[in-house]
């Protein structure tokens, strides 16, 4: 618990209802609404659940190690807090409370070019954290490239760069309650642009105004400008994650973007084994979307990851009980991983491995 | 646009549950209801549902090309407005509206035999539009080959033989609640025949009156009768697509008449596959039943299809928002089109193929 | 139409509605109920809704010929009415308007042992119909015996011996709800013994009273006794399927007594292809259990039945309306199973066969 | 029945709903709830409500067979009653009401370290009845090995010692309403330790307090302190189950801990096939985890377990009506079982083998 004094929420269940209660109407549609239909969103979750665990029993496990690296540095355990736009929306301290926790558990906290407080700030309210930045290329590269020089002097230690978004996904709840998002205000700077609307329809057709600028030639300019290592957030392919791998990326997010793009996209924990074959053994492979419970971080790692994200109930802590209520989260999480560690009889998240699934 | 002011809804679903509010229940329950228990036409939508698809990322989508071909004829997307009856139950300009709609957005507008208006009337309500006039044969043959030469003589560039309504199926909803169908009138002419009800049983047993007049033979007849192409609508299997591609059929619409005639039909969507190989290269396949997402016509054409046909859906529009109504439905239909390519990493239709699906 | 005026009856959702108030909430109970949990109950009817048909199209379907034989009788249909016991408790007229509803039709109708009128007086009522006798086996065979001379001098044309009922099953909703099945009179005579209740707990363990009256060699003496051929109904396996045709058994219903007996039964529609594999050719093989609509009949016939058998819904229809409502139900299914037959372009029921189903 | 006047429950469903309203609200959530989401708990149940068995006809069965060995001592039928912990929760006589019922029956009945009665006066309360004692193991393994005399020297027959809980499983029901659990009183001393909480985090990372206390080594030392047979309670895999009948484990029960520990567990339904294949043919496995069916007992047995453990139903029976509650319980589930036998066509409970199962 990095300030304040600890909430005690008992539960994330108890978070979730709090936070609902806590913000506008509009704000938690915003928050909680994905893609389409939502298939996506729920399909997320749904896949967790159709996992079992083989327990192994009568080991000792007096000590049990969650630690891990990330991209060669040290995480409390394999798991990370999603790069969540807006969060000054859940609290008025933002992803600088979000960031206090994180450092507090000893996690790396990645943060959104969309943040409602500006990347420095962030970095001065937890200065023993570990950050990285994600990134949402400009229409401009020299503006991409200004928000990358940015993070990598405020000490961000890997730059995140998401691929899923070319054109923001067609959300019905938002279209139909009205949308939160272009209110908030951007920390990083007024000028910066999100992914665009659309496809805009025109005489001559379809178009995305700035598809050019999300592409594979992308990955290599970004690589030519930072000496940070580069994590692609968005990949659900074997050979995107192979063509990645290829290009000197360091690690790939297996995410649909919480459900929030592509409604038809396949549940990420199912696109997950693939991405691992395609990214080879150089390349770390993280998931995020619909990881709720301890089981599923161990699930996740049984197909191959190397850490999770956790994406919603970040903002639901954070509007529960701000940074406490983050810090709470977090220690929920690693306690339940903990906890199925020592029912399941491994005794460090190295001894996760696929003989623990059907 | 191509008439009045935009009515600016902003998904399927608004235009739904206005159109349920603006008819009265009779109507309503014609135009949602399906045969028996209504299996069908619940798992039309599900076979959608089941499906996911595997996006790729960090493809240029600057420019996105929706536009294909059906029969030769150039179409603004793989889609096309299904050929439902009585449309003047929904808004009294009935299928004029729509073929304006229609052709405002480059589509193809397929219109029943059993129109409200007459199919000469339609044409010249949209004269630049691209039409098929869907056929249901006369208990005569001479007046079925009367209704070809009006729609060949009115500019309609295809027939299609519905092929899947030797009777009507039995549908509860509507034994139980009344039909409005009967007093719809028909505006093609009073003498014009829809399918028979039945079978009839007899002190022989049972028949059905026209029973001999939709066979193959029936397909010949018509082909010597006409310079048009014929689509036959309502193939589900293999066997009979190959039979149709021997007989110079140019088009196969997969079909459960919307989950209307026999219930205990598979979903459209699952006898793709095999009417597709039936079909061979020459043959153009389509489907309709349940299509309501841009990413299901992503599905379908994954799995073979040529174009979708959108049903309901255009009666929710008419019945909403009449020609503007119809023309915002495809406007948000090729739009989310568009959307699904760009996040799946598809510039054009062409690129669309069985990779797509796990 | 044997009597009566013609009740109107649309669907059998209708019947059921109307039969549900017509009689006192313990007869519904016995009515609707089924064995425990009523898993097999609800998996009876579930079976066939998994089930989809693949339609041929084109097809001169002008004249339908749905009859068949049973054991060399002709039949109007592929269906016959179950031997459901006590039916004067839904009707005054009980049996004998089943009788009167069935002969009128064409159709087979089997009579309980347990009905509440006397197997003679049944065959007066109808004397054009054709009737089997369904057989409870009696603690004493001459009485057993009596029975069979009695129901072959009232012309019945076949025994049916109920072998899936050593004992009663546990019916927890009969149970919780008390019974209206003892006080139900017994018209074939007050000493006639409904199968045993129990086992029975004894200081030796459980015991079955009369276990020992239905087995094989029950079978070989019934043959001796009778000339008429001799139906097992109740049998669920290839192999006791394969014993039956050993012993000269004429037909076998795949049956779990409508989920009234053994809770965690198969579905029958899934134990008909095994029993049909041991039946052999010249064994015919009959199916009952959640059969309600005419493409469940399809299904059946698809998967090797002959016939199918009707139980709930005649008991719905004699509350409803007795021998008019029983002929309304009858002609209902008959329709739908013309209609089904056409639109899978089937021109005859002899034309079922496994190519329609996936 | 051992005592009182029988209560005449006549469904289990009977015993949940009258003890729900019973017992305290705190006292009912402890009993009924499990681990995390409650998927072990419901998942449990669910596998068995999706396995059907194959009946055969025609056999004799007057006479049926339950009882059968279990550890070479007679058990009236394949079941057992499992060590739930504080059962004067329930009823002021706990364990002791249990253990007459039990005895009545001929059962085994297995008791709980943590009851709220002493072992010894179970074992006085039920002379003549056969008792297991269940073990969890003490920080220290003096205070182990003198619970584990105290049972020997009380007549109990076997050590079924708890494997699955390292530390307690994380039950968000309970945490999020408080637990009952801390204020029971503990029969066999009120030194005695439950399960450690935990894991428990510290600077140094998180430890489960008591770890190494519970590992194959403990095994080897019970037995050495004991002459009496070991049976491990938790096992869920094939290795383990052959590393304990290595060690010379006598009994196996594949358990979940009736989905109050990893709520990721799979059913114990699942888990069985592979225990059976490991334990090999000299341990007996056992099964409990959602057993509340005759057919249930059958399924476990077809697929290789020897006897099944009852675990709510039990403190349903004892909230409901004390002694003679179980009493009715466990005649309700015998009576059922043989049911089953007769209606499957198997005159004992060594008759059942995987041919009844699909």
């Amino acid at each position: 618990m990095t300030d304040g004094s600890a909430p005690g929420f008992r539960t994330l269940g108890e978070l979730e209802s709090v936070a609902a209660r806590a913000v506008p109407p509009s704000v938690w549609a915003y928050v909680q609404g994905g893609a389409g239909e939502e298939r996506a969103l729920a399909s997320n979750r749904e896949a967790f659940r159709r996992r079992t665990l083989r327990p192994r029993v009568l080991v000792d496990v007096e000590r049990l190690e969650l630690s891990t690296t990330l991209l060669g540095e040290p995480s409390a355990a394999p798991l990370f807090l999603c790069p969540t736009a807006y969060q000054g929306l859940l609290h008025p301290e933002g992803e600088c409370a979000t960031a206090r926790a994180a450092a507090g558990a000893g996690l790396v906290g990645v943060f959104s070019t969309l943040s409602t407080r500006p990347l420095e700030e962030i970095a001065t309210a937890a200065p023993s954290g570990r950050r990285w930045f994600q990134l949402y290329v400009q229409p401009e590269f020299p503006a991409t490239a200004q928000l990358v020089d940015r993070a990598e002097r405020s000490g961000y230690s890997a730059i995140v760069l998401t691929v899923d978004t070319p054109v923001f996904g067609i959300r019905d709840r938002q279209a139909e309650g009205g949308s939160v998002e272009a209110s908030a205000a951007r920390g990083n700077g007024p000028g910066l642009q999100p992914p665009p609307r659309g496809p805009v329809r025109s005489a001559q057709g379809f178009s995305v105004p700035r598809g050019g600028t999300l592409t594979w030639e992308t990955v290599r300019q970004l690589r030519s400008v930072t000496r940070l290592p580069v994590v692609l957030k968005g990949v659900a392919t074997e050979e995107d994650a192979r063509r990645a791998a290829g290009l000197g990326v360091r690690g790939l997010v297996v995410s649909n973007h919480g459900g929030r793009q592509l409604d038809a996209a396949r549940p990420t924990l199912e696109s997950l084994p693939e991405v691992v074959r395609g990214a080879g053994p150089d390349v770390e492979v993280y998931l995020d979307g619909g990881v709720r419970r301890g089981a599923d971080i161990v699930v996740a790692l049984a197909l191959g990851a190397k850490a999770v994200g956790i994406g919603r109930p970040v903002l639901w802590a954070l509007a529960a009980g701000g940074a406490p209520g983050v810090a709470n989260l977090l220690d929920l999480l690693t306690t339940e991983l903990a906890n199925v560690l020592a029912l399941t009889g491994r005794r460090s998240v190295r001894e996760i491995d696929g003989s623990m699934l059907d």
